[in-house]
């Protein structure tokens, strides 16, 4: 005979499927010695019987029958008694939570006579009719199929009728004649009467449940979520005790956290209401004290509140969300679940809960999910969500800022010397905006993706940025841009949101970040964990420093091309690509070179004891210079203001016949003028000028490829191009020994950008060597520098035995490996069908932002099991963008990464996710690669 | 005892290491029968140990003495007898042929005592005095080391004293001085005595021979071509008894082929002279005679050399280029080797000597370089080599094609009406141009590389074409072109060649191509041999006509974007990409689907019994639109235009007060203008044609990507655009269906480009059902059509498996998976690095003409291997241009590929190379991936 019923001391807390999850969780709060209202479970078993013979099975009736007296019991009130009636609440409940399927039935037993006991005993007619009608109408709804449509409207009637505004000025008197109203309104659209006797609503209510499961709604529910039959089969029926908060001033409804869900501080935290059912929380009528008050008002119930607070953290060994009721002075629990909280709070309970022995240290750093640290590594908006957002556009780089806006680099960096707060805002950003993103807060721009120049380097700079705002035009000429009819002018204050990606009019509030002790603490548990080391993306001996204090253990990524970024340096470099013959290129790299030098030892000073990685340079090296359109511009403004000149000077003589006077104010403002365009008074420096960007704009054109991302960058220009890597290795390892001689302890890397086959490795790794051997007859000392290489091409990876064999480290650049492996354009795919493809379905994550594990992982996995094979000892690291994601740092670990190195802010959250990696890796399965 | 000496009757034919090649050669010749002249080898093992010792080795000299006096015996001459004296070549002769390492030394054993028995036995005292002063200055420049120079005064100087022009013009006596200044040079340079006594002589040349070995030349020389000690150690020296073909009428010299190198006609090819040495052929005084004549003059002679002949390929199996010398009525062979042929010769030799029984079927078809039937699938130059060319592009399209310059599609078109044979020079050409194409012989294009839209574009016609030809600048306005100091006007004659990447002046006669029998006889018996199937790219009905007459047994892509680039339709399919409103598109595509429909229809029937596979839109949209740059040129002439035609009607009035009767003129003038310009006369008319050029101009901006290549293009287009599929896979299906109503026996299959991921192909897929069901539903038959795959993009590489359950078969587009696998944007890399790359052997070819096997093909060899394991019948082939490459044919035979798709004039080639791979398939060694 199977059992479909169960007490709640009874049932198994574990087995969600035969209880649902509700009935589960019932039960052990029961067992575990809470005091919850006693009651018991009908099991999706006897659902699935009650679906397949659309009966309710035998036996069942009986069960229930039987635990009912139970109940009673337990409860001492009577089902049906007219003095003290036990009333129930009925609830579905299956294994999988599914939101909205069915509506709970409460007060479940009420019919006229019981009623009088219910008013008897809360000594409150008012809410004993408007349970008794709100009983009815719920019943009628879920259990009889009358829509709420009649019932409302009868409602608006009696409102009417008695001119009452709202629900609550109704009357005990006017809710009692509601409840007739729709007593009658039932017997029309069912033509039954409305059941009285309470186990007949029982009975109608538990088919009820059970007839939902195969509902619209529910069947819709489970397909558009893939909620298949192992996952849930039929829907549990819960049958609780109801209790009440109104029962006097010795009863209250509340809400509790365990512990503070914003700080984590660990006192109980949360809201009650003295003499009072949930609905009037709801209903807003009373203000809920905290629950500190409690202790003051009721400290037998608030010792009573300690005393479940402390066993649900003893048995659930986490922070508890919790609601209860106390009724007559007697507290019960209605419900538990895992509190949810912000990331300092998380951090700080892991912490806390560790040294109170409620957590192991394990626990602690696998109950924090590490996307989280990322909110405490920049800068958030204080807002009540309140304020409209004016545009919204990719959250670029994390963190918000408010400023004034600035159209152009120039302007932000003069305004910026004086202390004000700038947003840069531009169509798109180039290199030489650079000078602009040191000024600003944060970065707005129009156009481009999360890969766009402004992006990159703001996440690199770790300021906020918001690109690819579309609402956004801008007139830069005017100094104006519009956003839908809003005008913003220069000096204008916005705020950005890099998290959201929203701009928001005028200043908001925002917190700053803190790197607070707890983090500290548990980031140290995690790196004493963790055997997947975390570096640092760094580019300046700024960045190191920073890079340090967020805990890298290494930098993974120096891009020496953003050396080449600096408004002092930019014309050098461009200087460079202008020069016509292999001297002209050559002056301008020996002026680089010591610009380089010192970088470099600012950062291996600032890393000492630690590795750095510098890569050579890799981007194509039109993009150094201005784009053709920009110098077309220039050009004819050059012309234009030529021109504007010579006529300044050829109106003063007309207009000395004309008008004497206004000549002489004329030819004093002309002074004026003139000093500002000292430079350009000399016609043939115009002239100069106008050449200089000619021949530039020729050069642009000839460097224009079809698409650069596949074109002539990297070791590919390193080759063809021998003296651009000679000077950088030169830097390098002259830098190297300086610090060998300052007794810097150094552990310098060289990479490879771009590398597709052995033969490049072997010619600049040769290059090195000279230059070694160089600096070894010069000044008697070897630095010893390791040399590798990028795996950012998919031929790479299929080398990957044959790169390692001069290769003594590899790392993946899994920005342009995705981007090779998909064929897609991160530029072209992010503005145009990625995000139809993620809506869609057809790819689950954007690649960009998460490691694709089937295409771009399996050729990582490969490429590293390759590779050590020819050089067992191998070290491999990983350096793009990903490198600081939680899921991506898991796959790494697996496949045996020795590092990943992120943006600073993504330290400490890859740090965390390091150490979870090592904690869960028996968990990794291999096939997900398939 | 080392043995040092082999008479060539006893020497290992095949031990080319002891004997050299040359030895190797005299003695394989001398045992199987031929009349070589008798003589002896010293092995390389005396070159070493003499070389080790710096001394000959003990008992070689003993050893030369007794094969001396064999020679002596069998030529019946004596070595220094002044009657009748043998005289000897020496020449060196290592395992690997090393020219001009070191000369030979012939008529060895000369001096004055001798010469008179040469004098006396020639009857030519004028031969005598010549071969002895040569004899004395080769063995005083090799043997003795005096330099050239001072021989050279000496002859200029009795050249002048006698007043001679030539050599030639020196009589006996004239010569026998000249010796006679030559032994003092000897003795002056040297300070010994030239040895007179022929041993020493033979001594001093051995021991001469052995040095040089190790002499600068060829020790570069050995460098240079990387010849290790494995490969050849040290120099054999062959010696070998003087003949001469002048001592009569009876004696003669020659060259032959076996048979016809020019055509591979079987009679025996060459020249010969009678009574003449080889230096009379040199000196050019004589003609020489055709072999045929020899029949007639020498009929014994002519019969011994005919027996000659049939023992030469009696013996070899092949064709043969020989030597030979006549003296007085005995033929002598003094070498031999495999003939050089033309491709129609190697065809023709290779069918008849399978015939003749000479050579197996099997070595009938391995005997023939695929590579070369690309001569006779295209016109090519008659040229002898002296005309220069004005330029060198790439060889972008092979064949050659001569015609008058045109600087514009529409002109082409309009000329080409008249039957004028035209070459279309453009900068580059654009879809918008291919009437152009269509019209004229040949292409140049003075920018782009061989995968640029003028190369793609001619070879899929196969049309000639020249592309990224640097040297010229184009004026279009002008209709003039600049090369150097050259202009080409429109209207000159110019000859292009696609194979060679030349461009000449004028008209150059060309041969066109020709499917002779024996072709037709060699490629069928590679059909019965090949495992894979060859299958052509075609897009048009008159392409899949041309595809099958070159033997393709199916259609492997037919691209259907080829079919949108043609003047007619190319104005819908941009009304199509301009459409504001899916209605817009909408309509546009029911224009296009009649005529995609009957494209297919005519497709499918050319190819009656064969598979065709479609490829659906694969191109980024924008490249059916005109670029930015000539859009805005377009509306700027436009402008121009409307302010002219103002002004010319704003002008009359005045001219009509100042000079009534050139107002009449002007007045009947513009009448003419205006018909002609009748079209715009109105403004409104300019304002609607530049108002449509300015949206297209905005369209194109937003269509811009920053890497097409990894774009928005292919099945990424087509599913967020699906309107686009949805036509073309209706055009399709009714195709199908209409063929199927005319019994015509179809083999349809469709493929999906740019695929990266299953969920691409499920609904493209789900298209094409729907399409299927559709045409069930409404004529009641539903054709079978197949669903596969492009293999383009690495992911799908990777995702072999997962694709292959939706896909039935897979096609590897290796153009552009080689792109994504070296991220090399083949336009740029053709053009910037990849030629740095090959010269400096950074990758040994260039990957976009012969796959490159470690990389792509490595990954192509999984996704075989992963797609099979889902699908084990899946059916794979190939269609990038590597699908016609010989090398790349073999390794797609290797990893199992079901077919390979190439352009129709390589079809010959890969049947070939198909069937090479079948026989060869043991030697193939997968570690070529590693």
């Amino acid at each position: 005979m199977v059992r479909y019923v169960y007490p709640f001391e009874e049932g198994d807390g574990k087995n969600k499927m035969l209880l649902g999850g509700k009935g589960a969780n019932l039960a052990e709060m029961t067992q575990f010695g809470l005091n919850v209202p006693p009651g018991f479970t009908i099991t999706t078993e006897a659902c699935l019987a009650y679906l397949e013979h659309n009966r309710l099975p035998q036996g069942l009736l009986e069960e229930v029958h039987a635990a009912m007296r139970e109940v009673e019991r337990k409860s001492g009130k009577t089902f049906g008694s007219t003095s003290d009636p036990l009333l129930i609440s009925v609830r579905s409940g299956s294994a999988m939570s599914m939101p909205g399927m069915m509506d709970t039935i409460l007060n479940l037993g009420l019919n006229p006579e019981t009623l009088q006991g219910l008013i008897a005993h809360t000594g409150n007619p008012r809410f004993g009719y408007d349970s008794w009608r709100r009983f009815i109408q719920l019943f009628g709804k879920i259990a009889m199929g009358v829509s709420d449509e009649r019932f409302d409207e009868a409602m608006s009637a009696v409102k009417k009728r008695v001119g009452a505004e709202q629900d609550v000025d109704l009357s005990a008197e006017d809710l009692k004649a509601l409840a007739d109203d729709y007593l009658k309104i039932i017997k029309q659209e069912t033509g039954e009467e409305f059941p009285l006797e309470p186990y007949t609503q029982l009975e109608y209510a538990i088919a009820a449940v059970f007839r939902s499961w195969m509902g619209k709604r529910a069947v819709d529910y489970r397909r558009q979520f893939k909620i298949t039959k192992d996952m849930a089969n039929g829907t549990a029926v819960n049958i609780c005790t109801m209790v009440f908060g109104n029962m006097g001033n010795d009863s209250a409804t509340g809400v509790g956290f365990t512990r503070n869900p914003a700080t984590g501080e660990n006192v109980t935290f949360g809201e009650y209401l003295v003499n009072a059912q949930g609905e009037d929380v709801v209903a807003g009528i009373r203000t809920p004290q905290p629950i500190s008050r409690m202790a003051e008002e009721m400290p037998d119930l608030h010792r009573q509140l300690i005393e479940l607070r402390d066993k649900l953290e003893a048995h659930y060994h986490e922070v508890q969300d919790f609601e209860f009721t106390i009724e007559r002075g007697r507290l019960y629990a209605l419900q538990t679940r895992n509190g949810k909280m912000n990331a300092r709070a998380m951090v700080v309970t892991s912490v806390e809960m560790e040294k109170e022995g409620l957590i192991t240290r394990e626990q602690a750093l696998l109950r924090v999910n590490p996307a989280l640290l990322e909110q405490l590594m920049v800068p958030t908006l204080v807002t009540d969500g309140k304020i409209a957002a004016l545009a919204q556009g990719l959250p670029a780089s994390p963190g918000a800022a408010s400023g004034k806006v600035v159209f152009d680099a120039d302007t932000a960096e003069a305004r910026g010397k004086t202390g004000e707060k700038l947003i840069l805002v531009r169509e798109e950003t180039k290199p030489e905006d650079i000078h602009g993103f040191f000024a600003a807060q944060g970065i707005l721009t129009s156009r481009g993706g999360k890969t766009s120049h402004a992006a990159v380097v703001a996440r690199g700079m770790g300021k906020p940025c918001v690109s690819g705002c579309d609402a956004i035009h801008i007139d830069v000429r005017a100094k104006k841009a519009q956003i839908g009819a809003v005008t913003l002018s220069e000096g204008d204050v916005i705020t950005i949101d890099g998290s959201s990606g929203k701009v928001y009019p005028g200043r908001i509030p925002t917190v700053e970040a803190e790197f607070f002790e707890e983090l500290k603490t548990l980031l140290g548990w995690a790196d004493e964990v963790a055997r997947l080391k975390v570096f640092a993306n760094a580019d300046t001996p700024r960045d190191a420093e920073r890079a340090r204090r967020f805990g890298a253990k290494g930098v993974g990524l120096c891009r020496t091309e953003r050396m080449f970024n600096d408004t002092a340096r930019l014309p050098i470099v461009q200087e460079m690509i202008l020069a016509e013959t292999l001297g002209e290129r050559q002056a301008a790299l020996d002026r680089l070179l010591p610009i380089q030098r010192s970088d470099f030892i600012g950062i291996f000073n600032a890393m000492e004891g630690l590795p750095v990685t510098v890569r050579l340079l890799d981007p194509p090296i039109h993009e150094f210079l201005p784009t053709a359109s920009q110098l077309e511009f220039e050009i004819e403004h050059l012309r234009g203001l030529k021109r504007a000149l010579r006529n300044m000077h050829e109106l003063p003589e007309t207009l000395k016949m004309l008008d004497p006077e206004l000549h002489k104010q004329y030819v004093d403002s002309l002074d004026n003028l003139e000093a500002n365009l000292a430079e350009y008074q000399n016609e043939n420096r115009f002239d100069g000028l106008i050449d200089r960007r000619e021949a530039m704009l020729q050069k642009v054109r000839a460097l224009t490829e079809v698409n650069p991302m596949l074109g002539h960058r990297g070791v590919r220009l390193g080759l063809t191009h021998p003296e651009i890597y000679a000077m950088q290795l030169r830097a390098i390892v002259e830098a190297a020994a300086q610090c060998m001689l300052d007794r810097v302890d150094i552990h310098v890397e060289v990479m490879i950008p771009q590398v597709c086959t052995s033969q490049e490795l072997i010619r600049v790794k040769a290059q090195l060597d000279a230059e070694l051997a160089r600096i070894e007859k010069m000044r008697g000392l070897r630095p010893q520098i390791a040399f590798g290489s990028m795996i950012e091409v998919v031929r790479a990876c299929m080398r990957a035995a044959s790169l390692a064999e001069t290769a003594e480290f590899f790392s993946f650049g899994t920005n342009d490996l995705t981007q090779a492996t998909f064929s897609f354009s991160r530029e072209d795919a992010e503005n145009k069908f990625l995000p139809f493809y993620q809506e869609n379905r057809i790819l689950r994550e954007n690649p960009f932002e998460v490691l694709d594990l089937k295409g771009v992982g399996r050729l990582m996995e490969m490429a590293v099991r390759w590779g050590r094979e020819t050089r067992p000892n191998l070290k491999v690291g990983i350096c793009g963008e990903q490198g600081g994601q939680p899921d991506s740092v898991r796959f790494c670990h697996a496949i045996g990464l020795n590092y990943v190195s992120c943006s600073a802010p993504r330290v400490p959250i890859a740090r965390l996710a390091a150490a979870q990696a090592k904690l869960r890796e028996a968990e990794y399965d291999p096939k997900i690669l398939l």
